[in-house]
């Protein structure tokens, strides 16, 4: 049973107690357990950094398709030299695309079996965009936060040290080929070390997790004996902005929708119709501002209507997580947040309507005095536990109906035109559902406990990540609940130019690992 | 004096009138002064239709320094090949800015003196966009409203029939050299009819009006004594969508401004921030919003309250101009117009506040799940007689203070932001004020009856027409009043690619330009 270390206290004095432990490079142990993995990631470190480098150098877009089957290879080998069973790939029925790479343990009298997710694709990448010196396939060594070339040193020879600070640059060295070996050294760190498995371990590594993982559900469907398990540990994304271990139990669901107004059907002089045809940019804006008043509250009719409560260890959990509010404000440059009197963490726990953004016609140095012909709006809806996707999505298409529009999902016609005074076109996107395991369950409690093990500091249990990922699939295929352990530095430049890893994050994330694996 | 023929009639039945007079290339004469005119054209077209396709042929852009001065030179042969007196070029004070072309006719005994007013100069040309067959100073002649080069036809020779639908296309053939050469050929007309001018002549033609006419203010202020007159007849523009002539005795002002308000320093994950960081696209469409409600009628406190009220004569017109409106909505596609209850012509009678475009990071196939930066629009006010373009201003920067923003002219600072919760900046463009010319002065109604005179069909006069023109730049340095007479088809492509001029708006533009220079 894990218990809560910390309590509400100001961030300044949270971000000190972390910069403290950071500087000793998170080096208070909590187990003999966990020491003696340590002690084996410590002597391989060269060697380890070495395979690191040596598999980020292999590109890894997801349609860049003889590269990810070098990736799916270099899995195989790095398994198959760990004496892991049953190694294979798991194509989807759909030809070409990227297969998952699996791979099992088992351990005998084990009454659990755990599943391990990363992926090694990566987001596709422009390297003009990425500064002088680095390269998204060329990874190379800096010697702290700074991404400057001046910072880039040399790989360090065997024998000498190796900083905690120092940060590999690469695409995919937080994202999520960090993940990928993390979990397979882990592995191999609790075996040199004397230590057995105290669970039976499955590894599934996807391959097109950054294309929106559009074979998941096939692969998942089609092995679903195989796939079997008590939980999934999805071993992606970043720890929590303090530095310290997070877990989060769920993620919201996202679905987006455009929205068009329409106003003439050529664009007209502002001088000789203005007053007269009607502006659809005022429309449009009109219709937004009828969503959300001032106090951040969707007005939307039955917007908040599904959401399923917190339970009590959730709102428990929510009461925990430091309070980043004021420092990312001051970064941020704002100080009132959408729903004053509600935190970030507690905000990201309710479905949202997002304007993601608004176009018409020109504005500013190429504005011209016109009147625009449309208007269009993006919304993103983050949906949380109880929403449905296509629900919330009418909902929003009723409320519009109800501020007096026509509202079609074509181009509307001269004849609809001609009979309606307001027309909005909606073009529904597809989205997908929240997912958000309880923390009651007592794998969940005993995953906790075992990143608890790792650390000193707090860990961070996240009810719900405000972020989207697929993770429904994996209860809809497979009927089984996931965790997100995260392993890489929040400002690691995940999806952009840049992309890094801090070493010690790396470090901890193996020790994190191998932890989970001790679960019996 | 003079007298309304038309009453408010069915927009069909005038243009089945107008279509009738059409197909008799509006031959039918009011005068015999006119017939007179008119005989002289018909001797002179294939003689005239060179010399405009030869004058058409000269790039005129207006910062084209050398074509502009070919152009002016060239004017100056047609002034002095028609002993017109006094020829000159009026160079503004500013160095390598275009002139304008000046010359005068004195006649003995004349009480009153008119100024005549064309451009030049065209608006900038992109070639590539022109129809195939065309091209901006190659003019050729089309025989129908079609733009299209199956419908070119070879220029005709001596002898062969002329028809009034042949159109020129080319830049400036509508705007505004037909304006330049049909003045100068109503002034030969006149004198190989045998007949005389009535008042002195002043000729003016601008070579700068598309680029916004910077230097006509410090080209009048220079040349005040020089220019002085009873009118200044604006020839620029088209004439009624009916096909009917029109006179407009003003314009609306204009001015514009930016607003952008701001949310984070840098895009944000709306996964992971949505619901907390503030959303500047909606709150910018709730600005927007507050600023004109559902039937049209701006919020924005005082905003009609300068509006001088229009004159008797000024509504009795206003009364007569045909309601093209439910035609226009018809072809424009939308059957709403903004203040519903007003007609085309009166909504142009009021000041407007238009939306020109809104930007917002990116919606439909660029949109990101973000949170944008900022959000941006440009309003242009249209400005009545009453109006001052910095009150007008000002009463749109309070209405935003009163929304709670703090209002700045430039990027906020850090303090700023750290200080006020909503942040909007402003950026004030240089405008001008309406112009409005009374219906009641005795030079007006002149103007007017010898328009009349020209045409069986309606006169169509408008109090003020609803786009802009710096027509206040002549009641403020030469205080003297201006009256619009355009000539050219009201779908002549003004200002965009395939500009076009209808053969038989030239010969009327003639004659009514001959018309006004016999007023006594």
């Amino acid at each position: 049973m894990f218990t809560y270390i910390g309590k509400k206290i100001a961030m300044n004095k949270l971000l000190l107690a972390f910069s403290l432990l950071l500087a000793a490079g998170n080096s208070t142990a909590q187990s003999a357990e966990i020491l003696a993995i340590r002690k084996v990631r410590i002597a391989s470190e060269h060697s380890w950094l070495q395979q690191y480098v040596s598999f980020l150098s292999i590109p890894n877009v997801a349609d860049d398709e003889s590269n990810i089957a070098r990736n799916a290879a270099r899995i195989m080998e790095l398994m198959q030299e760990r004496n892991i069973g049953n190694v294979q790939l798991l194509h989807p029925v759909t030809k070409g695309a990227p297969p998952a790479v699996y791979g099992e343990v088992k351990v005998p009298g084990a009454t659990k079996t755990i599943a391990f997710y990363a992926h090694y694709d990566g987001q596709p990448v422009d390297s003009t965009r990425w500064a002088a010196g680095f390269h998204p396939f060329k990874p190379v060594l800096i010697k702290n936060a700074v991404l400057h070339q001046s910072n880039i040193i040399p790989f360090p020879e065997k024998g000498q040290p190796i900083e905690p600070e120092w940060r590999i640059v690469s695409r995919g060295s937080s994202d999520d080929k960090g993940g990928v070996l993390a979990i397979l050294l882990a592995y191999e760190a609790l075996k040199q070390s004397g230590q057995t498995a105290g669970c039976n371990i499955k590894f599934f590594f996807e391959g097109e997790e950054e294309a929106g993982s559009p074979h998941l559900g096939e692969i998942l469907q089609q092995h679903k004996a195989l796939l079997n398990a008590d939980i999934w540990v999805i071993c992606d994304g970043p720890v929590h902005q303090s530095g310290s271990k997070q877990i989060s139990f769920g993620v919201r669901g996202d679905v987006n929708m455009d929205i068009v107004v329409y106003g003439s059907k050529r664009p007209l002089h502002s001088g000789h119709y203005g007053n007269w045809a009607p502006n659809p940019a005022l429309q449009l804006s009109r219709l937004l501002a009828s969503m959300k008043d001032e106090q951040g509250k969707v007005l939307i009719k039955g917007f908040y209507d599904d959401v399923i409560p917190l339970s009590p260890a959730e709102k428990k959990a929510l009461a925990a997580v430091p309070k980043a509010d004021a420092q990312l404000k001051k970064e941020l440059g704002f100080i009132r947040n959408e729903i004053p009197g509600t935190d970030l963490a507690e905000s990201l726990l309710l479905p949202s309507l997002n304007i993601n953004g608004i176009q018409s016609a020109n504005a500013g140095k190429l504005a011209a005095n016109v009147i625009p012909v449309q208007a269009m709006a993006t919304l993103d809806l983050r949906l949380v536990k109880g929403n449905d996707q296509q629900v919330q999505q009418q909902r929003v298409v009723d409320h519009i109906k109800a501020q007096g529009f026509y509202v079609t999902e074509l181009e509307p016609t001269d004849a609809e035109r001609a009979q309606y005074p307001k027309i909005a076109r909606v073009i529904k996107q597809e989205g997908y559902n929240a997912q958000r395991t309880s923390m009651d369950l007592p794998i969940a409690k005993d995953i906790a406990a075992a990143v608890q093990k790792t650390t000193a500091g707090n860990l961070i249990l996240v009810p719900s990540l405000g972020g989207s990922l697929p993770l429904f699939l994996f209860e809809k295929h497979l009927k089984v609940n996931t965790i997100t352990v995260p392993l890489a530095n929040h400002d690691n430049n995940q999806h952009a130019e840049n992309e890094n890893i801090r070493l010690q994050n790396f470090w901890n994330g193996i020790e994190t690992m191998a932890s989970i694996m001790m679960i019996k």
